[in-house]
């Protein structure tokens, strides 16, 4: 953290605890953060290179030592809701080579044939990196809820499966950060029409989102229950608010440093004899 | 292009054509281009946001358009010469999203049961995609070919398979940039000192890097014969000089422009009716 502007941590302040309402939440306020826009995006921009060690350090330590730390980020949020700005100014600041980034779209076939957790297995950050899940396993209680594409007692059940699955990949040794960005109805209508009227931004728009759009109170209604069922103590959620992009940018930056500090990544001591390679470069 | 630096474009200065003999270039110039250090790393900053343009058009034409165009760009090179740092300040400067970074390691023994290219195939960039190949199938012929990994035969059937495996990836829509980043031998160990002397980049350093570095000149010979063997008009091979980094991270950047120029994405048209959608937005 460091940054004066946070009044409290982003972790305690965003954190999805005991009797948490969604409807409480303010989607243009700035939890623990009392700076500006422009207070935000300098801080953003200055400790992108505190990420990157981090980042580099985690990587090291599993790829020379014998760490397994990971870190899996992940992002829900309705459409417009900035995933894609988090990916590109938060982790787009890090070495690629250590970031694991899948965007999970509508399943395919084959994967219709499979638990929904099949194809979610396949792509788990490997040890050393920041995994992020641009929508997760959440989109099958989320919009299989809402459009009921499985029978209730499918999306029952897929609640504890959940648990049992991020506690194991937990116990593996990946911390989960998962995030949910809350835009409100308003600023999301103010997000398309700014797609529709630029016709470079046309491809990013589809008639679809609105009619997933018609469904807002069903989609907070599933989010709420998701909170209610799946913030455990080993893979908690995090509301953040989303209306100001700049405050979203930080917090989850700020989410990121959370973890990352837990794990207090070292660099590996060599095995091998300093000298005694530096002798043998000398004489190659 | 559009640096008045450059006098002559890269892709022609650097492209590997018949009769190329690698001993006869210099791993300190910089073909091409005039300009200093400080002119290059600005001129590669200046030209990142460009990249990032071309890249989400490209990602645009084929995520909604039907284009099925991708880039792929082969990464080979002795250790030091520099591959990760084209991957962070070249390649990273554009949407992770859109990128496909995949670093090819030692084979695992269920890779080594299957055909060389088993596992190349199954990391192709999808379209829309700049897949990135940090070490490929050249390693096959490669570190394959100076330390025996494979019977001769079967080290002499993989340049031809090579070259009608990247014709087929050709045909299927995706443009081929190899590039060999050439350091000298004096710069590597060098290089490799410097490591010695960090202990943050201890981990980064391997006895083993040594060794293969001792068979320095069977490496250059065995990278000849690639390039006499796989250098075609479908997939050209480029050789770019790497003992100044910044020659080496604008001269990619440069290529990557190239082809992207070739390809020439466009923003797709919509295929639904603005105003239509604009209303029905408006009552949403």
């Amino acid at each position: 953290m460091g940054d004066k502007h946070w009044k409290k941590p982003a972790a305690e302040a965003l954190r999805v605890r005991e009797d948490f309402r969604l409807a409480d939440v303010d989607p243009g306020s700035t939890p623990g953060y009392t700076g500006d826009k422009a207070k935000a995006e300098k801080h953003l921009a200055k400790d992108l290179p505190r990420l990157a060690d981090m980042q580099e350090r985690l990587f090291a330590a599993s790829h020379v030592g014998n760490a397994s730390d990971s870190v899996l980020l992940v992002l829900q949020a309705m459409d417009t809701a900035g995933k894609g700005g988090i990916v590109r100014h938060v982790v787009g600041g890090v070495d690629p080579q250590g970031v694991a980034l899948v965007a999970f779209k509508k399943p395919t076939p084959e994967e219709l044939e499979h638990d929904f957790l099949w194809r979610i297995r396949k792509e788990l950050p490997p040890p050393g990196f920041i995994g992020v899940f641009d929508r997760s396993h959440y989109e099958d209680v989320l919009i299989g809820r809402v459009r009921q594409l499985a029978p209730a007692e499918e999306i029952e059940r897929r609640y504890q499966a959940i648990n049992e699955f991020e506690q194991e990949i937990v116990n593996a040794g990946t911390r989960i950060i998962k995030v949910m960005l809350y835009i409100s109805r308003d600023e999301q209508r103010e997000r398309l029409t700014k797609r529709l009227d630029r016709p470079d931004k046309h491809w990013k728009f589809n008639p679809g989102d609105i009619d997933e759009r018609q469904r807002w109170d069903d989609y907070m209604s599933a989010y709420q229950t998701v909170f209610d069922r799946t913030a455990t103590a080993h893979a908690p959620w995090f509301v953040v608010p989303a209306d100001h992009k700049w405050y979203a940018r930080l917090a989850v930056q700020e989410l990121l440093f959370d973890t990352l500090d837990t794990i207090d990544p070292q660099w590996p001591v060599a095995d091998f004899d300093v000298d005694e390679q530096r002798r043998r470069l000398a004489n190659s």
